[in-house]
Protein backbone atom coordinates (compact mmCIF):
# COMPACT_ATOMS: atom_id res chain seq x y z
CA UNK A 1 0.00 0.00 0.00
CA UNK A 2 1.51 3.50 -0.58
CA UNK A 3 0.75 6.66 1.29
CA UNK A 4 -1.63 9.11 0.50
CA UNK A 5 0.99 12.15 -0.08
CA UNK A 6 0.10 15.10 1.17
CA UNK A 7 0.18 18.27 -1.12
CA UNK A 8 1.58 21.08 0.36
CA UNK A 9 0.37 23.42 -2.44
CA UNK A 10 -3.05 22.73 -2.20
CA UNK A 11 -3.38 23.31 1.57
CA UNK A 12 -1.21 26.51 2.01
CA UNK A 13 -4.10 27.86 -0.70
CA UNK A 14 -6.58 26.43 1.94
CA UNK A 15 -4.77 28.32 4.77
CA UNK A 16 -4.27 31.13 2.47
CA UNK A 17 -8.15 31.08 1.86
CA UNK A 18 -8.76 31.01 5.59
CA UNK A 19 -6.75 34.26 5.76
CA UNK A 20 -8.60 36.12 3.29
CA UNK A 21 -11.58 35.18 4.92
CA UNK A 22 -10.82 36.72 7.84
CA UNK A 23 -9.36 39.51 6.33
CA UNK A 24 -12.97 40.48 4.66
CA UNK A 25 -14.53 39.90 7.84
CA UNK A 26 -12.03 42.38 9.78
CA UNK A 27 -12.23 45.01 6.95
CA UNK A 28 -16.20 44.45 6.88
CA UNK A 29 -17.22 43.93 10.37
CA UNK A 30 -14.67 46.36 12.07
CA UNK A 31 -13.12 48.16 9.38
CA UNK A 32 -9.73 46.60 10.32
CA UNK A 33 -7.34 46.01 7.48
CA UNK A 34 -4.39 43.99 8.52
CA UNK A 35 -0.55 44.77 8.28
CA UNK A 36 2.58 42.80 8.13
CA UNK A 37 5.59 44.94 7.99
CA UNK A 38 8.81 43.15 6.44
CA UNK A 39 12.34 44.65 7.21
CA UNK A 40 15.38 44.13 4.90
CA UNK A 41 18.58 44.99 5.72
CA UNK A 42 21.43 44.75 3.20
CA UNK A 43 20.46 43.10 -0.31
CA UNK A 44 21.29 39.31 -0.19
CA UNK A 45 19.78 38.32 -3.38
CA UNK A 46 18.16 35.46 -1.86
CA UNK A 47 16.15 37.52 0.73
CA UNK A 48 15.06 40.08 -1.48
CA UNK A 49 13.45 36.88 -3.45
CA UNK A 50 11.90 36.02 0.00
CA UNK A 51 10.78 39.71 1.09
CA UNK A 52 9.05 40.20 -2.57
CA UNK A 53 7.30 36.89 -2.31
CA UNK A 54 5.98 37.38 1.20
CA UNK A 55 4.78 40.87 0.21
CA UNK A 56 2.68 39.33 -2.76
CA UNK A 57 1.39 36.75 -0.71
CA UNK A 58 0.83 39.29 1.50
CA UNK A 59 -1.34 41.49 -0.36
CA UNK A 60 -3.05 38.83 -2.39
CA UNK A 61 -5.37 38.04 0.75
CA UNK A 62 -6.36 41.23 1.19
CA UNK A 63 -3.61 42.68 3.56
CA UNK A 64 -1.50 45.64 3.61
CA UNK A 65 2.34 44.79 3.42
CA UNK A 66 4.87 47.25 4.35
CA UNK A 67 8.02 46.93 3.17
CA UNK A 68 11.07 48.26 4.93
CA UNK A 69 14.39 48.37 2.70
CA UNK A 70 17.76 49.40 5.20
CA UNK A 71 21.09 49.95 3.37
CA UNK A 72 23.37 47.09 4.86
CA UNK A 73 25.51 49.11 6.82
CA UNK A 74 22.64 50.95 8.98
CA UNK A 75 23.72 51.09 12.55
CA UNK A 76 22.23 49.22 14.98
CA UNK A 77 20.13 52.27 16.47
CA UNK A 78 18.76 52.93 13.57
CA UNK A 79 17.26 49.76 12.59
CA UNK A 80 15.56 49.89 16.21
CA UNK A 81 14.36 52.92 15.73
CA UNK A 82 12.26 51.82 12.78
CA UNK A 83 11.09 48.48 15.08
CA UNK A 84 10.12 50.76 17.59
CA UNK A 85 7.49 52.91 15.18
CA UNK A 86 6.34 50.12 13.46
CA UNK A 87 5.89 48.29 16.81
CA UNK A 88 3.83 51.71 17.74
CA UNK A 89 2.19 51.98 14.17
CA UNK A 90 -1.58 50.79 15.00
CA UNK A 91 -1.70 49.76 10.64
CA UNK A 92 1.15 46.86 11.42
CA UNK A 93 0.15 44.01 13.22
CA UNK A 94 3.28 41.99 12.16
CA UNK A 95 6.73 42.73 12.10
CA UNK A 96 9.09 40.72 10.55
CA UNK A 97 12.92 41.14 9.66
CA UNK A 98 14.48 39.10 7.11
CA UNK A 99 17.16 37.20 8.54
CA UNK A 100 19.73 36.31 8.07
CA UNK A 101 21.26 40.24 8.72
CA UNK A 102 25.01 42.00 8.34
CA UNK A 103 27.12 40.83 10.83
CA UNK A 104 27.23 43.75 12.95
CA UNK A 105 23.58 43.56 14.33
CA UNK A 106 22.58 40.91 16.81
CA UNK A 107 19.25 38.44 15.21
CA UNK A 108 18.68 37.47 18.84
CA UNK A 109 18.71 41.24 19.83
CA UNK A 110 16.28 42.06 16.87
CA UNK A 111 13.53 39.72 17.84
CA UNK A 112 14.17 41.16 21.34
CA UNK A 113 12.97 44.17 19.90
CA UNK A 114 10.20 43.49 18.44
CA UNK A 115 6.94 44.17 20.24
CA UNK A 116 6.22 40.11 21.33
CA UNK A 117 2.45 40.22 20.28
CA UNK A 118 3.49 41.59 16.38
CA UNK A 119 6.48 38.68 16.17
CA UNK A 120 4.60 36.80 13.67
CA UNK A 121 7.89 34.43 13.17
CA UNK A 122 7.35 33.41 16.90
CA UNK A 123 10.81 33.79 17.48
CA UNK A 124 11.26 35.80 20.72
CA UNK A 125 11.75 34.80 24.10
CA UNK A 126 8.72 35.80 25.39
CA UNK A 127 7.08 33.64 22.84
CA UNK A 128 8.39 30.91 22.95
CA UNK A 129 7.77 30.85 26.89
CA UNK A 130 4.32 31.79 26.02
CA UNK A 131 4.14 28.67 24.10
CA UNK A 132 5.89 26.65 26.57
CA UNK A 133 3.49 27.67 29.76
CA UNK A 134 0.54 27.03 27.04
CA UNK A 135 -0.72 30.72 26.93
CA UNK A 136 -1.77 32.66 23.33
CA UNK A 137 1.64 32.82 21.71
CA UNK A 138 2.64 33.88 18.00
CA UNK A 139 4.17 29.98 17.09
CA UNK A 140 6.77 29.66 15.07
CA UNK A 141 5.21 29.37 11.01
CA UNK A 142 6.85 26.13 10.28
CA UNK A 143 5.79 23.93 13.12
CA UNK A 144 2.54 25.65 12.88
CA UNK A 145 2.03 24.98 9.42
CA UNK A 146 2.93 20.95 10.06
CA UNK A 147 -0.12 21.40 13.42
CA UNK A 148 -2.51 22.60 10.77
CA UNK A 149 -1.73 19.84 8.03
CA UNK A 150 -1.36 17.43 10.86
CA UNK A 151 -4.82 18.07 12.20
CA UNK A 152 -6.26 18.47 8.70
CA UNK A 153 -4.96 14.91 7.84
CA UNK A 154 -5.55 12.93 11.00
CA UNK A 155 -8.80 14.94 13.00
CA UNK A 156 -8.15 15.30 16.58
CA UNK A 157 -4.63 14.24 17.49
CA UNK A 158 -5.05 13.37 21.10
CA UNK A 159 -3.33 10.48 22.72
CA UNK A 160 -1.14 9.72 19.51
CA UNK A 161 2.80 9.32 19.63
CA UNK A 162 4.67 11.84 18.09
CA UNK A 163 8.06 11.72 17.49
CA UNK A 164 10.10 14.96 16.58
CA UNK A 165 13.46 14.24 15.30
CA UNK A 166 15.44 18.03 15.67
CA UNK A 167 15.23 20.29 18.49
CA UNK A 168 15.53 23.51 16.90
CA UNK A 169 14.63 26.75 18.60
CA UNK A 170 13.32 27.46 14.90
CA UNK A 171 11.24 24.10 14.37
CA UNK A 172 11.96 20.72 16.70
CA UNK A 173 11.16 22.46 20.23
CA UNK A 174 8.42 24.79 19.18
CA UNK A 175 7.25 21.59 16.85
CA UNK A 176 6.94 19.21 20.01
CA UNK A 177 5.32 22.44 21.87
CA UNK A 178 2.32 22.19 19.85
CA UNK A 179 1.88 18.62 19.40
CA UNK A 180 2.00 18.44 23.14
CA UNK A 181 -0.20 20.93 23.20
CA UNK A 182 -2.93 19.33 21.29
CA UNK A 183 -2.50 16.16 23.34
CA UNK A 184 0.30 13.93 21.54
CA UNK A 185 2.64 11.98 23.60
CA UNK A 186 5.76 13.56 22.51
CA UNK A 187 9.19 12.11 22.32
CA UNK A 188 12.15 14.88 20.97
CA UNK A 189 15.15 13.15 19.25
CA UNK A 190 17.79 14.45 18.23
CA UNK A 191 21.54 13.70 17.14
CA UNK A 192 22.60 12.40 20.57
CA UNK A 193 19.12 9.86 20.52
CA UNK A 194 20.61 6.43 20.99
CA UNK A 195 18.08 4.14 18.73
CA UNK A 196 16.95 6.51 16.46
CA UNK A 197 15.11 3.96 14.25
CA UNK A 198 13.57 2.29 17.47
CA UNK A 199 12.69 5.78 18.76
CA UNK A 200 10.85 6.44 15.31
CA UNK A 201 9.35 3.32 14.54
CA UNK A 202 6.64 3.44 17.10
CA UNK A 203 5.23 7.18 16.45
CA UNK A 204 2.26 7.78 14.61
CA UNK A 205 3.33 10.61 13.62
CA UNK A 206 6.92 11.68 12.94
CA UNK A 207 8.12 14.98 12.17
CA UNK A 208 11.72 15.11 10.61
CA UNK A 209 13.22 18.54 11.01
CA UNK A 210 17.22 17.59 10.74
CA UNK A 211 18.59 19.01 7.86
CA UNK A 212 20.24 15.75 6.53
CA UNK A 213 19.19 14.04 3.19
CA UNK A 214 17.00 11.00 3.53
CA UNK A 215 18.35 9.80 6.39
CA UNK A 216 15.11 8.58 7.91
CA UNK A 217 14.65 5.00 5.46
CA UNK A 218 11.80 3.91 5.07
CA UNK A 219 12.28 0.53 7.48
CA UNK A 220 11.92 3.33 10.72
CA UNK A 221 8.43 4.07 9.67
CA UNK A 222 5.80 2.21 11.26
CA UNK A 223 2.79 1.01 8.94
CA UNK A 224 0.17 3.83 8.60
CA UNK A 225 2.10 6.39 10.02
CA UNK A 226 1.78 10.29 8.82
CA UNK A 227 5.30 11.09 8.17
CA UNK A 228 5.82 14.86 8.10
CA UNK A 229 9.36 16.11 5.91
CA UNK A 230 10.25 19.48 7.39
CA UNK A 231 13.93 19.41 5.64
CA UNK A 232 15.16 20.57 2.74
CA UNK A 233 18.77 19.44 1.18
CA UNK A 234 20.82 19.79 -2.04
CA UNK A 235 21.87 17.30 -3.26
CA UNK A 236 23.85 16.28 -6.44
CA UNK A 237 21.60 14.64 -9.42
CA UNK A 238 24.11 13.80 -12.16
CA UNK A 239 20.74 12.25 -13.64
CA UNK A 240 19.61 15.71 -14.64
CA UNK A 241 22.85 16.53 -15.99
CA UNK A 242 26.82 17.11 -15.15
CA UNK A 243 26.63 19.46 -11.96
CA UNK A 244 22.97 19.18 -11.65
CA UNK A 245 21.62 19.34 -8.27
CA UNK A 246 17.91 18.48 -6.43
CA UNK A 247 15.93 19.26 -3.79
CA UNK A 248 15.01 16.12 -1.31
CA UNK A 249 13.56 15.68 2.39
CA UNK A 250 15.47 14.68 5.77
CA UNK A 251 13.13 11.32 4.79
CA UNK A 252 14.14 8.54 1.83
CA UNK A 253 10.65 9.42 -0.03
CA UNK A 254 10.46 6.35 -2.24
CA UNK A 255 10.77 3.65 0.78
CA UNK A 256 9.17 5.84 3.29
CA UNK A 257 6.10 6.17 1.30
CA UNK A 258 5.58 2.76 0.54
CA UNK A 259 4.97 2.27 4.69
CA UNK A 260 3.69 5.30 5.61
CA UNK A 261 -0.22 6.18 5.97
CA UNK A 262 0.40 10.07 4.92
CA UNK A 263 3.72 11.94 3.98
CA UNK A 264 4.88 15.20 2.75
CA UNK A 265 7.11 15.35 -0.08
CA UNK A 266 9.95 17.38 -0.79
CA UNK A 267 9.98 20.03 -2.55
CA UNK A 268 6.01 20.74 -2.37
CA UNK A 269 5.38 19.47 1.12
CA UNK A 270 5.82 21.52 4.22
CA UNK A 271 7.96 24.39 2.32
CA UNK A 272 4.91 26.13 0.80
CA UNK A 273 3.26 26.25 4.66
CA UNK A 274 5.52 28.83 6.13
CA UNK A 275 4.95 31.93 4.59
CA UNK A 276 0.76 30.94 4.36
CA UNK A 277 1.04 30.46 8.48
CA UNK A 278 3.82 33.89 8.66
CA UNK A 279 -0.29 35.28 6.90
CA UNK A 280 -2.36 33.76 9.35
CA UNK A 281 -0.01 34.70 11.98
CA UNK A 282 -0.50 38.23 11.11
CA UNK A 283 -4.47 38.03 11.20
CA UNK A 284 -4.01 36.28 14.73
CA UNK A 285 -2.09 39.40 15.44
CA UNK A 286 -4.38 41.43 14.46
CA UNK A 287 -7.52 39.77 16.68
CA UNK A 288 -5.49 39.44 19.49
CA UNK A 289 -4.27 43.27 19.53
CA UNK A 290 -7.93 44.57 18.59
CA UNK A 291 -9.06 42.09 21.21
CA UNK A 292 -11.18 40.17 18.95
CA UNK A 293 -12.08 36.43 19.04
CA UNK A 294 -9.34 33.92 17.65
CA UNK A 295 -9.41 33.57 14.14
CA UNK A 296 -10.48 30.10 13.85
CA UNK A 297 -8.58 27.47 11.66
CA UNK A 298 -5.36 30.00 12.05
CA UNK A 299 -4.09 29.53 15.52
CA UNK A 300 -2.66 27.01 17.80
CA UNK B 1 17.80 -6.78 42.85
CA UNK B 2 16.40 -4.20 45.01
CA UNK B 3 17.16 -0.58 44.30
CA UNK B 4 19.98 1.90 45.06
CA UNK B 5 17.49 4.33 47.32
CA UNK B 6 18.23 7.74 46.76
CA UNK B 7 18.24 10.18 49.71
CA UNK B 8 16.68 13.33 49.14
CA UNK B 9 17.76 14.71 52.64
CA UNK B 10 21.09 13.65 52.02
CA UNK B 11 21.65 15.33 48.63
CA UNK B 12 19.76 18.52 49.27
CA UNK B 13 22.50 18.67 52.36
CA UNK B 14 25.28 18.68 49.37
CA UNK B 15 23.51 21.04 47.62
CA UNK B 16 23.03 23.73 50.37
CA UNK B 17 27.27 22.97 51.11
CA UNK B 18 27.68 24.26 47.97
CA UNK B 19 25.51 27.26 47.97
CA UNK B 20 27.52 27.62 51.20
CA UNK B 21 30.66 27.13 49.48
CA UNK B 22 29.85 29.85 47.06
CA UNK B 23 28.87 32.25 49.22
CA UNK B 24 31.88 32.21 51.17
CA UNK B 25 33.63 32.72 47.81
CA UNK B 26 31.59 35.85 47.03
CA UNK B 27 31.38 37.84 49.98
CA UNK B 28 35.57 37.03 50.29
CA UNK B 29 36.64 37.38 47.05
CA UNK B 30 33.66 40.15 46.22
CA UNK B 31 32.06 41.53 49.29
CA UNK B 32 28.90 40.01 48.08
CA UNK B 33 26.25 38.53 50.09
CA UNK B 34 23.72 36.96 48.06
CA UNK B 35 20.01 38.19 49.37
CA UNK B 36 16.61 36.05 49.27
CA UNK B 37 13.28 38.35 49.18
CA UNK B 38 10.01 36.36 50.48
CA UNK B 39 6.80 37.92 50.72
CA UNK B 40 3.94 36.67 52.23
CA UNK B 41 0.46 38.22 51.62
CA UNK B 42 -2.39 36.42 54.21
CA UNK B 43 -1.68 34.52 57.31
CA UNK B 44 -2.42 31.12 55.64
CA UNK B 45 -0.18 28.72 58.45
CA UNK B 46 0.64 26.43 56.39
CA UNK B 47 2.52 29.30 54.00
CA UNK B 48 3.72 30.89 56.81
CA UNK B 49 5.35 27.33 57.98
CA UNK B 50 6.95 27.37 54.24
CA UNK B 51 8.31 31.31 54.65
CA UNK B 52 9.89 30.48 58.20
CA UNK B 53 11.66 27.19 56.87
CA UNK B 54 13.00 29.07 53.84
CA UNK B 55 14.44 31.82 55.63
CA UNK B 56 15.87 29.82 57.74
CA UNK B 57 17.52 27.60 54.99
CA UNK B 58 18.74 30.93 53.68
CA UNK B 59 20.39 32.20 56.97
CA UNK B 60 22.44 29.08 57.87
CA UNK B 61 23.95 29.07 54.12
CA UNK B 62 25.51 32.21 54.87
CA UNK B 63 23.16 34.43 53.17
CA UNK B 64 20.46 37.28 53.44
CA UNK B 65 16.58 36.74 54.27
CA UNK B 66 14.42 39.22 53.89
CA UNK B 67 10.92 38.75 54.77
CA UNK B 68 7.65 40.69 53.65
CA UNK B 69 4.83 40.17 55.53
CA UNK B 70 1.83 41.77 54.20
CA UNK B 71 -1.96 41.60 54.98
CA UNK B 72 -3.95 39.70 53.23
CA UNK B 73 -6.39 42.57 52.16
CA UNK B 74 -3.20 44.09 50.34
CA UNK B 75 -3.85 45.87 47.72
CA UNK B 76 -2.54 45.30 44.44
CA UNK B 77 -0.48 48.10 43.87
CA UNK B 78 1.15 48.01 47.17
CA UNK B 79 1.99 44.50 46.45
CA UNK B 80 3.47 45.93 43.47
CA UNK B 81 4.68 48.49 45.04
CA UNK B 82 7.04 46.05 47.16
CA UNK B 83 8.45 44.14 44.05
CA UNK B 84 9.34 47.01 42.56
CA UNK B 85 11.52 48.13 45.29
CA UNK B 86 12.81 44.65 45.65
CA UNK B 87 13.75 44.26 41.87
CA UNK B 88 15.68 47.71 42.27
CA UNK B 89 16.96 46.68 45.41
CA UNK B 90 20.99 46.05 44.75
CA UNK B 91 21.12 43.65 48.24
CA UNK B 92 17.99 41.71 46.65
CA UNK B 93 19.49 38.90 44.37
CA UNK B 94 16.22 36.46 44.46
CA UNK B 95 12.29 37.51 45.08
CA UNK B 96 9.50 34.82 45.63
CA UNK B 97 6.11 35.71 45.98
CA UNK B 98 4.68 32.72 48.93
CA UNK B 99 1.74 31.09 46.80
CA UNK B 100 -1.17 30.74 47.31
CA UNK B 101 -2.11 34.53 47.26
CA UNK B 102 -5.23 35.93 48.22
CA UNK B 103 -8.20 35.97 45.72
CA UNK B 104 -8.31 39.34 44.58
CA UNK B 105 -4.28 39.07 43.40
CA UNK B 106 -3.29 37.10 40.23
CA UNK B 107 -0.14 35.15 40.66
CA UNK B 108 0.57 35.52 36.55
CA UNK B 109 0.58 39.41 37.03
CA UNK B 110 2.71 38.91 40.35
CA UNK B 111 5.05 36.28 39.04
CA UNK B 112 5.34 38.66 35.46
CA UNK B 113 6.11 41.91 37.84
CA UNK B 114 9.29 40.37 39.65
CA UNK B 115 12.48 40.89 37.26
CA UNK B 116 12.96 37.97 35.30
CA UNK B 117 16.28 37.47 36.76
CA UNK B 118 15.57 37.46 40.26
CA UNK B 119 12.75 35.50 39.46
CA UNK B 120 14.49 32.51 41.20
CA UNK B 121 11.01 30.58 41.53
CA UNK B 122 11.50 30.55 37.72
CA UNK B 123 7.87 31.11 36.86
CA UNK B 124 7.66 33.49 34.60
CA UNK B 125 6.74 33.27 30.90
CA UNK B 126 10.45 34.94 30.48
CA UNK B 127 12.12 31.70 32.24
CA UNK B 128 9.94 29.52 30.58
CA UNK B 129 11.11 30.57 27.03
CA UNK B 130 14.48 31.23 28.24
CA UNK B 131 14.63 27.32 29.35
CA UNK B 132 12.47 26.21 26.16
CA UNK B 133 15.75 27.95 23.57
CA UNK B 134 18.62 27.05 25.31
CA UNK B 135 19.57 30.09 27.02
CA UNK B 136 20.48 30.91 30.72
CA UNK B 137 16.99 31.21 32.69
CA UNK B 138 15.65 30.42 36.31
CA UNK B 139 14.51 27.14 35.84
CA UNK B 140 11.71 25.90 38.54
CA UNK B 141 13.02 24.44 41.28
CA UNK B 142 11.89 20.89 41.91
CA UNK B 143 12.68 20.27 38.45
CA UNK B 144 16.12 21.20 39.02
CA UNK B 145 16.64 19.91 42.03
CA UNK B 146 15.46 16.05 40.04
CA UNK B 147 18.20 17.18 37.52
CA UNK B 148 20.85 17.48 39.89
CA UNK B 149 20.07 14.75 41.35
CA UNK B 150 19.79 12.61 38.32
CA UNK B 151 23.35 13.70 37.35
CA UNK B 152 24.46 13.18 40.72
CA UNK B 153 23.20 9.41 40.42
CA UNK B 154 24.21 8.56 36.32
CA UNK B 155 26.61 11.17 35.72
CA UNK B 156 26.52 11.98 31.95
CA UNK B 157 22.71 11.94 30.90
CA UNK B 158 23.67 11.86 27.13
CA UNK B 159 21.44 9.78 25.35
CA UNK B 160 19.51 8.42 27.57
CA UNK B 161 15.75 7.57 27.32
CA UNK B 162 13.87 9.86 29.91
CA UNK B 163 9.90 9.49 30.32
CA UNK B 164 8.71 12.76 32.01
CA UNK B 165 4.71 12.12 33.29
CA UNK B 166 3.01 14.85 33.79
CA UNK B 167 2.91 17.89 31.64
CA UNK B 168 2.35 20.78 34.65
CA UNK B 169 4.39 24.76 33.82
CA UNK B 170 5.75 23.80 37.45
CA UNK B 171 6.95 20.32 37.18
CA UNK B 172 6.46 18.36 34.20
CA UNK B 173 7.44 20.86 31.45
CA UNK B 174 10.57 22.49 32.70
CA UNK B 175 11.50 19.09 33.67
CA UNK B 176 11.55 17.60 30.48
CA UNK B 177 13.03 21.15 29.00
CA UNK B 178 16.14 20.19 31.28
CA UNK B 179 16.40 16.49 30.35
CA UNK B 180 16.44 17.56 26.57
CA UNK B 181 19.16 20.09 27.66
CA UNK B 182 21.47 17.27 28.93
CA UNK B 183 20.84 15.61 25.82
CA UNK B 184 18.50 13.21 26.96
CA UNK B 185 15.57 11.75 24.36
CA UNK B 186 12.57 12.87 26.72
CA UNK B 187 9.50 11.99 26.12
CA UNK B 188 6.30 13.87 27.59
CA UNK B 189 3.34 11.51 28.50
CA UNK B 190 0.01 13.12 30.48
CA UNK B 191 -3.55 12.05 31.37
CA UNK B 192 -4.09 11.93 27.51
CA UNK B 193 -1.27 9.02 26.54
CA UNK B 194 -2.59 5.90 25.03
CA UNK B 195 -0.81 3.56 26.60
CA UNK B 196 1.52 4.86 29.32
CA UNK B 197 3.30 1.22 30.71
CA UNK B 198 4.83 0.91 27.19
CA UNK B 199 5.88 4.42 27.57
CA UNK B 200 7.68 4.06 31.10
CA UNK B 201 8.95 0.72 30.18
CA UNK B 202 11.66 1.70 27.84
CA UNK B 203 12.76 4.85 29.79
CA UNK B 204 16.33 4.57 31.56
CA UNK B 205 14.87 7.87 33.48
CA UNK B 206 11.47 8.25 35.24
CA UNK B 207 9.82 11.31 36.40
CA UNK B 208 6.80 11.09 37.64
CA UNK B 209 4.66 13.98 38.62
CA UNK B 210 1.24 13.35 38.28
CA UNK B 211 -0.07 13.56 42.14
CA UNK B 212 -2.16 10.09 41.74
CA UNK B 213 -1.08 8.21 44.86
CA UNK B 214 0.74 4.92 43.67
CA UNK B 215 -0.07 4.89 40.31
CA UNK B 216 3.15 3.59 38.66
CA UNK B 217 3.43 -0.14 39.64
CA UNK B 218 7.10 -2.19 39.78
CA UNK B 219 5.95 -3.85 36.34
CA UNK B 220 6.56 -0.40 34.13
CA UNK B 221 9.42 -0.07 35.23
CA UNK B 222 12.76 -0.96 33.13
CA UNK B 223 14.81 -3.17 35.25
CA UNK B 224 18.22 -1.07 36.16
CA UNK B 225 15.92 2.26 35.33
CA UNK B 226 16.23 5.46 37.77
CA UNK B 227 13.19 6.26 39.13
CA UNK B 228 12.18 10.13 40.45
CA UNK B 229 9.09 10.06 42.01
CA UNK B 230 8.01 14.32 42.26
CA UNK B 231 4.41 13.01 43.23
CA UNK B 232 2.94 14.44 46.94
CA UNK B 233 -0.12 12.21 48.20
CA UNK B 234 -1.97 11.67 51.43
CA UNK B 235 -3.71 8.47 51.59
CA UNK B 236 -5.49 6.36 54.46
CA UNK B 237 -3.35 4.98 56.58
CA UNK B 238 -5.66 3.19 58.91
CA UNK B 239 -2.78 1.11 60.27
CA UNK B 240 -1.09 3.49 62.01
CA UNK B 241 -4.59 4.26 63.57
CA UNK B 242 -7.90 5.57 62.77
CA UNK B 243 -8.38 8.25 60.46
CA UNK B 244 -4.60 8.40 59.82
CA UNK B 245 -2.83 9.27 56.72
CA UNK B 246 0.38 8.83 54.97
CA UNK B 247 2.35 10.30 52.09
CA UNK B 248 3.26 8.45 49.47
CA UNK B 249 4.19 9.35 45.55
CA UNK B 250 3.01 8.33 42.15
CA UNK B 251 5.06 5.42 42.21
CA UNK B 252 4.63 2.29 43.93
CA UNK B 253 7.97 2.47 45.92
CA UNK B 254 7.68 -1.30 46.94
CA UNK B 255 7.49 -3.07 43.62
CA UNK B 256 9.17 -0.29 42.12
CA UNK B 257 12.37 -0.67 44.38
CA UNK B 258 12.23 -4.61 43.22
CA UNK B 259 12.89 -3.29 39.41
CA UNK B 260 15.01 0.26 39.52
CA UNK B 261 18.41 0.40 39.23
CA UNK B 262 17.67 3.41 41.41
CA UNK B 263 14.61 5.10 43.19
CA UNK B 264 13.47 8.10 45.15
CA UNK B 265 11.47 7.67 48.27
CA UNK B 266 8.58 9.71 49.48
CA UNK B 267 8.63 11.54 51.80
CA UNK B 268 12.46 11.91 51.48
CA UNK B 269 13.28 11.90 47.98
CA UNK B 270 12.75 14.71 46.08
CA UNK B 271 10.92 17.00 48.67
CA UNK B 272 13.89 18.24 50.07
CA UNK B 273 15.36 19.45 47.11
CA UNK B 274 12.89 22.56 46.56
CA UNK B 275 14.71 24.60 48.75
CA UNK B 276 18.00 23.67 48.63
CA UNK B 277 17.08 24.41 44.68
CA UNK B 278 15.74 27.90 45.67
CA UNK B 279 19.06 28.71 47.23
CA UNK B 280 20.67 27.60 44.82
CA UNK B 281 19.25 30.02 42.26
CA UNK B 282 19.34 32.80 44.25
CA UNK B 283 23.27 31.74 44.32
CA UNK B 284 23.08 32.29 40.61
CA UNK B 285 20.80 35.10 40.02
CA UNK B 286 23.45 36.49 42.45
CA UNK B 287 26.60 35.56 40.24
CA UNK B 288 24.46 36.53 37.10
CA UNK B 289 23.34 40.03 38.57
CA UNK B 290 27.16 40.90 39.23
CA UNK B 291 28.64 39.73 35.80
CA UNK B 292 30.58 36.44 37.65
CA UNK B 293 31.01 33.00 36.65
CA UNK B 294 28.24 30.74 36.82
CA UNK B 295 28.23 28.86 40.21
CA UNK B 296 29.38 25.22 39.67
CA UNK B 297 27.46 22.82 40.66
CA UNK B 298 24.57 24.52 40.89
CA UNK B 299 22.93 25.52 37.39
CA UNK B 300 20.94 23.42 34.97
N1 LIG C 1 10.12 23.83 5.06
C1 LIG C 1 10.49 24.97 5.64
O1 LIG C 1 9.87 25.99 5.46
C2 LIG C 1 11.66 24.92 6.59
C3 LIG C 1 11.77 25.87 7.60
C4 LIG C 1 12.83 25.77 8.50
C5 LIG C 1 13.76 24.74 8.33
N2 LIG C 1 13.64 23.87 7.30
C6 LIG C 1 14.60 22.77 7.10
O2 LIG C 1 14.45 21.88 8.20
C7 LIG C 1 15.69 21.28 8.53
C8 LIG C 1 15.98 21.54 10.00
O3 LIG C 1 16.05 22.93 10.25
P1 LIG C 1 16.51 23.52 11.66
O4 LIG C 1 16.58 24.98 11.53
O5 LIG C 1 15.65 22.92 12.72
O6 LIG C 1 17.98 22.89 11.74
P2 LIG C 1 19.08 22.89 12.89
O7 LIG C 1 18.95 24.10 13.74
O8 LIG C 1 20.37 22.57 12.23
O9 LIG C 1 18.66 21.63 13.82
C9 LIG C 1 18.85 20.33 13.35
C10 LIG C 1 18.47 19.36 14.45
O10 LIG C 1 18.67 18.04 13.93
C11 LIG C 1 19.38 17.28 14.87
N3 LIG C 1 20.23 16.29 14.22
C12 LIG C 1 21.39 16.50 13.52
N4 LIG C 1 21.89 15.33 13.09
C13 LIG C 1 21.06 14.36 13.53
C14 LIG C 1 21.06 12.95 13.44
N5 LIG C 1 22.01 12.28 12.81
N6 LIG C 1 20.06 12.28 14.04
C15 LIG C 1 19.08 12.94 14.70
N7 LIG C 1 19.03 14.28 14.80
C16 LIG C 1 20.01 14.97 14.24
C17 LIG C 1 20.22 18.25 15.65
O11 LIG C 1 20.49 17.66 16.91
P3 LIG C 1 21.45 18.37 18.01
O12 LIG C 1 20.58 19.42 18.65
O13 LIG C 1 21.76 17.23 18.93
O14 LIG C 1 22.62 18.92 17.27
C18 LIG C 1 19.32 19.48 15.70
O15 LIG C 1 18.50 19.46 16.84
C19 LIG C 1 16.70 21.89 7.56
O16 LIG C 1 16.84 21.03 6.46
C20 LIG C 1 16.04 23.18 7.11
O17 LIG C 1 16.46 23.59 5.83
C21 LIG C 1 12.61 23.94 6.44
N1 LIG D 1 8.43 17.42 45.79
C1 LIG D 1 8.09 18.68 45.60
O1 LIG D 1 8.72 19.58 46.10
C2 LIG D 1 6.93 18.97 44.70
C3 LIG D 1 6.82 20.19 44.02
C4 LIG D 1 5.76 20.41 43.15
C5 LIG D 1 4.81 19.41 42.98
N2 LIG D 1 4.89 18.24 43.68
C6 LIG D 1 3.92 17.16 43.52
O2 LIG D 1 4.06 16.65 42.20
C7 LIG D 1 2.81 16.22 41.71
C8 LIG D 1 2.53 16.92 40.39
O3 LIG D 1 2.49 18.31 40.62
P1 LIG D 1 2.05 19.31 39.46
O4 LIG D 1 2.04 20.67 40.02
O5 LIG D 1 2.91 19.04 38.26
O6 LIG D 1 0.54 18.76 39.18
P2 LIG D 1 -0.53 19.17 38.08
O7 LIG D 1 -0.37 20.58 37.66
O8 LIG D 1 -1.83 18.69 38.62
O9 LIG D 1 -0.15 18.26 36.82
C9 LIG D 1 -0.37 16.88 36.85
C10 LIG D 1 -0.02 16.28 35.51
O10 LIG D 1 -0.24 14.87 35.60
C11 LIG D 1 -0.98 14.45 34.47
N3 LIG D 1 -1.86 13.32 34.80
C12 LIG D 1 -3.00 13.34 35.52
N4 LIG D 1 -3.53 12.11 35.57
C13 LIG D 1 -2.72 11.30 34.84
C14 LIG D 1 -2.75 9.93 34.50
N5 LIG D 1 -3.73 9.13 34.90
N6 LIG D 1 -1.76 9.45 33.71
C15 LIG D 1 -0.77 10.26 33.29
N7 LIG D 1 -0.69 11.55 33.62
C16 LIG D 1 -1.65 12.08 34.36
C17 LIG D 1 -1.80 15.64 34.03
O11 LIG D 1 -2.06 15.49 32.65
P3 LIG D 1 -3.00 16.52 31.81
O12 LIG D 1 -2.11 17.70 31.55
O13 LIG D 1 -3.33 15.75 30.61
O14 LIG D 1 -4.16 16.84 32.69
C18 LIG D 1 -0.87 16.80 34.35
O15 LIG D 1 -0.05 17.12 33.25
C19 LIG D 1 1.80 16.53 42.83
O16 LIG D 1 1.66 15.36 43.63
C20 LIG D 1 2.49 17.59 43.64
O17 LIG D 1 2.09 17.59 44.99
C21 LIG D 1 5.95 18.01 44.52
Amino acid sequence: MSADILDGKAFAATIRARVAGHVTRLKDSHGITPGLAVVLVGEDPASEVYVRNKGIATVETGMNSFEHKLPAETPEADLYALIDRLNADPAVHGILVQFPVPAHLSERDIVARIAPEKDVDGLSVINAGLLASGQNAMASCTPLGCLMLLRETLGDLTGKDAVVIGRSNLVGKPMAQLLLRDSCTVTIAHSRTKDLAETVRRADIVVAAVGRAQMVPGDWIKPGACVIDVGINRIPAPEKGEGKTRLVGDVDFASAREVAGHITPVPGGVGPLTIACLLANTVTACCRIHGLDEPEGLTA
